[in-house]
């Protein structure tokens, strides 16, 4: 969010404002003034996670995760319906129960709306939310609901289940080859069609199907359930999260709870095609939506290294879904981004989400 | 919300807006719309207690539950200070779980706040928080953050263990006697003194010490976790709930979902002496901020008749907390409220939120 240069950063510790402190800050202030957490009963995984875990009976951990959404700050309603909303609250919660390799279950809905939001509108979020639980078969057990004076405020609290040992960001080795599901850049590309910026000239450029494909990529992201579930079962692979934030930052959070570095080789980043074709049609590098736009709830993990073939071939087996190395984890901290010749390569400005290289 | 007379609930059946549909009708179209979680594995109690409550594990049930708090709904920042909200914010949370009888364990903290808000303001949040759950050993395990376009917005998911059969509102039985913990009506009063509309007159018309009393219950509300703890250990305790939402619509939720009616002589609902003080210094009735006010957060139990004097005692004994009968559950719906001669009350327009009474 700032660099060094920005005279914000050099007031860091003692920051006046959350503008200052940034969300990584916020949490980390929360995380070191909450009453520590990590010896409490019960508790196996506490803040920092895609999902706590807790240890209640002998051989199921329980993950539990919450994740708000907010009206004009995770979407607009001028152009995500309420039954994308609904969609897509339930749907970022999957994801990192999907992260840690578990079972999503129940869930737990609290929903805020302006006195005036029609009927029809609630109806069509609880008919996006049906529809994102029903492939997973989990259970709205309960939940609140208030009036809000201002916009839609979403949020989903999810539990699941692992039967085995989940797996935590800080679970990356130096050796381990970095492995993503699917493709990248799809979502941010979808927003960009959506928001009113790229305009009729974005929204004619490439065939409708593809600009559809991009467009639900980024208000009905899918989850990759099946996937965490199947590379949660193999011993090969060590830490795990979800794209959520971007590549950038997402790997970052490994790296650092690892305390190892990661190596990325950005020709090997798959960027998504429908995206690169928008990229084309925009004379605009696809390449920052597909490691600083976030969103696309990809699975990023990491493994032993001799491992990627059989798991790249298992995971295609299992769920369909295509598995890319991009990169390895090294000693040290920080993330280097690499061409194809190992030429380390400067990423600057444009990647202001890259939390890592601040 | 809205009596008969009003055109709003003849076109009940096909409601416009949340307006008119209001909040039970919201929840209850919700509960009717998401996917049925009743026959769903692992649940034995879904939407429409103060907790759910999941059968993983023989013997222990888990209870969860979630609360929206809302800057201009729930409080404002004109007279709730951030480490109120903190405390707040949990402590609602913890009455939902003493509620089932259960003992409050494991929170996950949702906040989103303006960008300009000050570092300063959230570390008193967690501070209340903190002291919130302190008492009851409850850990911090996760949660998210998120900037918010307008004002503070906390949801807070807690999660709790039982042992035994937690009580639930469907729980009440005709005959049974209806009891409250402690006393109601001073968090009422105590918003009526922190609102601008009760002004200077208001405030200087009770000692500074019942003010302050008043203020307290309001802002810093105490769960009643040991009281429902052990009053949910006691056979003769029936249904159960927390007074949020007054005893009003608390005890008609608790009528609707139990089948039965309830007759409440309005001389026994021990009102809040330092409300009456507030009372008689305004030449007010605080019999309305007893019965309607809501959020004194007292336990609502019903229990075979003849048990009423010992669990009195035993209460008073183990806790410290006074109880008391104030009716009883009779064959029918609805609540009737009577004086000491039996002859119905009439309570008109001054309780709007009396849902029991449409």
């Amino acid at each position: 969010m700032r660099s060094d240069a920005d005279p914000a950063s050099r007031r860091a510790d003692h920051p006046a404002s959350l503008r200052e402190l940034g969300e990584l800050g916020l949490i980390e202030r929360i995380r070191q003034a909450v009453t520590d957490s990590s010896g409490a009963p019960g508790v196996r995984t506490g803040i920092g996670d895609d999902t706590a875990v807790l240890g209640l009976s002998p051989g199921v951990a329980l993950l539990v995760t919450t994740d708000l959404l907010i009206e004009d700050v995770h979407f607009r309603r001028a152009y995500a319906s309420a039954r994308d909303i609904g969609w897509k609250a339930l749907a970022v919660n999957l994801s990192d129960i999907a992260a840690m390799g578990g079972t999503p279950r129940w869930a737990l809905i609290a929903i805020a709306l302006p006195a005036a939001t029609d009927v029809a509108s609630v109806d069509a979020f609880v008919t996006g939310l049906n529809e994102a639980a029903a492939p997973h078969e989990v259970a709205v057990i309960g939940g609140d609901t208030s009036t809000s004076p201002h916009g839609w405020m979403v949020n989903v609290t999810l539990i699941g289940q692992h039967a085995g040992t989940p797996r935590l960001r800080s679970m990356a080795k130096a050796g381990d080859a970095i492995v993503v599901t699917g493709t990248l850049g799809r979502s941010a590309a979808g927003l960009a069609l959506l928001q009113a910026e790229a305009g009729e000239r974005a929204r004619t450029a490439v065939p409708a199907e593809l600009g559809e494909e991009l467009i639900r990529a980024h208000l009905r992201p899918t989850a990759r359930v099946a996937e965490g579930r199947w590379l949660g079962e193999q011993a090969a692979v060590h830490a795990m999260m979800d794209c959520s934030d971007g590549l950038g930052t997402d790997l970052g959070h490994i790296c650092r709870q690892s305390r190892v570095a990661g190596r990325v080789v950005l020709e090997r980043v798959p960027v998504a095609p429908a995206a690169q074709a928008l990229g084309r049609a925009l004379d605009k590098d696809p390449l920052p939506w597909a490691v600083a736009g976030g969103e696309d709830y990809e699975l990023l993990a990491t493994c032993r290294p001799e491992a990627v073939d059989e798991l790249r071939a298992g995971l295609l087996a299992a769920t369909g879904t295509p598995l890319t190395a991009i990169g390895e984890i090294t000693p040290g901290a920080g993330i280097r981004w690499v061409d194809g010749r190992g030429e380390t390569l400067e990423i600057g400005a444009g990647y202001e989400h890259f939390s890592s290289r601040r």
